[in-house]
């Protein structure tokens, strides 16, 4: 290849599009005839708005976002807006119900017992988290301020089939390894967030999508830049915002709009997780442990069942050209995160070099 | 000039050295024989922490930073700050001093003042902040958690002078814009902490210098990103630091040590900063208000006295690719931000115009 590039399956940061970072490289010294670099613009500027706004306008469109909800580039990850949440929206009933499938949807459940009552309205951790409860197994509270679900579990490889119906109450969902994978019906959902890290952009920019009617209601003595209104009053610019990464988001979603948008995207990637899914099942030394029917269409994760063998593998992967396919420390095995920026041939590859090694270490 | 790009004077995002650019965009696709780029790279990958410690070394070997500080590399800029800092250290008598000398330092004043008492030490308010106020104008309070100042006011254009005398209580500094411009005794304060947008990097990373017996009392129930202790554990790897944006200040601060460190920075921001307030005060149709000792070296603000003119100067500056001199739109005027990445000739060249201006608009 042109630049000799590995085939990176890091859970994130991860993989973007290699014309994305051609057209940042390219623009690096000057912008687009403005004389300086996007890293070097005001943000009070109005070539940096119009990029700003480019960036809104463009996940509205790719993610048809309905009438009524506000897109937000703030900083913090999903880690900040484990605490944003509850401080924005729990000041109803001061309560709100968490499901727990993973790593990161507990650290949100344990970081909103600061602000209020968290309920665990349903958790498999039980089963090592190898699957989604069902709608049936959720105990919601009628009167919860909201209720929040991780869609796609990055560490556990694992992703919720279905959209939770939670009545009334605003449902949040922390989306940072799915966002922009597939279509998602937004008006479903009360918030959306995702660390820009795997499908959207370097790490370093949150993307935060509120229905408008939610806003305004914080609570009193919050961090200022923790408010969601006003960060929506000033269009993410109450103070300076990480204007590379959103340069980024905007490049990324230009590339994804190119590319045929999201029902494509589906389709790619659900061709490519089926290939390595297919290859799993199909092999004596490599499992999965994830319910079929919970599998993430985004990071993969696999064992041999021997910690030796794992680390043979990593190491021999990485040594041909597919890198970080080392599962997340707290779990170990291997996870191969294949968000859109991974072409098909990387996981060609990597279904090829896992069928060479089984034959070697059989 | 090769990619025929303007003096930048904005306050922040600003220039950046033109090598570092081409250092970035050149490492873009292939980060060092990665074989990906630094903005795909997991943070939990050896090749990235050996950037993140790389830009720490270089932090603590171009301040001079002590031993018995930590150097954390954290998100939301100063305006996030205003809030960690009281969050953190305003743990014992629960009540902070704050000397309020421009917009921010009343931004972290009134924002301090949501988590415990915040004592107005001295400000220069009534005299429009055209001045920093001397030590024996400081109200200090002996038992107060800490002392709170912005070391240069960015949208006035003045800078303390001298470092005040807390005794034994710890003195927090905002250096959010004059950063790494001069050399400074890290040993007389107990947090400095600074946006990078100024003269480190680009938008998205906030430098905390933070002194390690300060750390492992901060308020309980405060989101967990916000916890010095936490992020000085991990490293700044809490969770997923702006990988860019750290990677950039070990690029900047390569170019500052190569180029000769903070007293070379000194002697050339001194010199760039005098051959414009001799301009201004040699002029008969600028003036600049700030007291002549507490004159900013980094932002230089300057007006003609009529809002007209002010305009038309900037537009006509703007053509002759001197862009952004256009002061706070809360103040008006001028502002010429001339950081370590101004060369002396986008100086020399502004001087130049003004005389210009000045003739044909006597």
């Amino acid at each position: 290849m042109k630049y000799d590039r590995v085939y990176n399956f890091s859970a994130g940061p991860s993989m973007l599009p290699l014309s994305v970072l051609e057209k940042a490289a390219a623009e690096m010294m000057n912008y687009r005839g403005s004389g300086m670099s996007i890293t070097e613009m005001s943000h009070r500027s109005k070539a940096y708005d119009a990029v700003i706004c480019d960036a809104v306008d463009r996940v509205k469109r790719v993610l048809a976002v309905p009438a009524g909800y506000s897109v937000l580039f703030l900083q913090g990850g999903a880690s900040a807006q484990f605490a944003m949440v509850p401080m924005n929206l729990m000041t109803g009933s001061g309560s709100a119900d968490y499901v727990v499938t993973g790593q990161f949807s507990g650290k949100a459940y344990k970081e909103a017992k600061k602000y209020g009552t968290a309920n665990l309205a349903a958790t498999s951790e039980p089963a090592n988290f190898t699957y989604i409860p069902a709608q049936e197994e959720l105990k919601l509270s009628p009167g919860a301020d909201y209720v929040h679900i991780c869609f796609n579990n990055t560490i556990y490889g694992s992703k919720w089939n279905y959209v939770p119906d939670t009545g009334s109450v605003p449902l949040v969902a922390d989306m940072s390894s799915c966002i922009m994978s597939e279509p998602v019906d937004v008006s479903r959902f009360g918030v959306i967030y995702a660390g820009a890290q795997k499908n959207l952009a370097p790490a370093g920019v949150t993307l935060v999508i509120v229905r408008d009617d939610l806003m305004g209601r914080a609570m009193p003595n919050i961090p200022a830049v923790f408010d969601y209104a006003t960060q929506a009053k000033n269009n993410s610019m109450y103070n300076t915002p990480p204007c590379f990464g959103i340069y980024m988001i905007g490049l990324v979603l230009e590339y994804l709009e190119n590319e045929g948008g999201l029902e494509e995207m589906r389709v790619r990637n659900e061709a490519k997780a089926k290939l390595l899914y297919d290859a799993i099942d199909a092999s004596r030394l490599f499992s999965n442990p994830v319910r079929h029917d919970c599998r993430s269409v985004m990071n993969v994760t696999f064992v041999t069942g021997s910690d030796e063998l794992d680390a043979k593998f990593c190491r021999e992967a990485a040594e041909a050209g597919l890198v970080s396919v080392k599962g997340h420390r707290s779990v170990g095995g291997m996870r191969a995160s294949i968000y859109n920026a991974m072409p098909r041939e990387g996981v060609e590859a990597l279904v090829a070099f896992m069928e060479k090694f089984e034959k070697e270490n059989a």
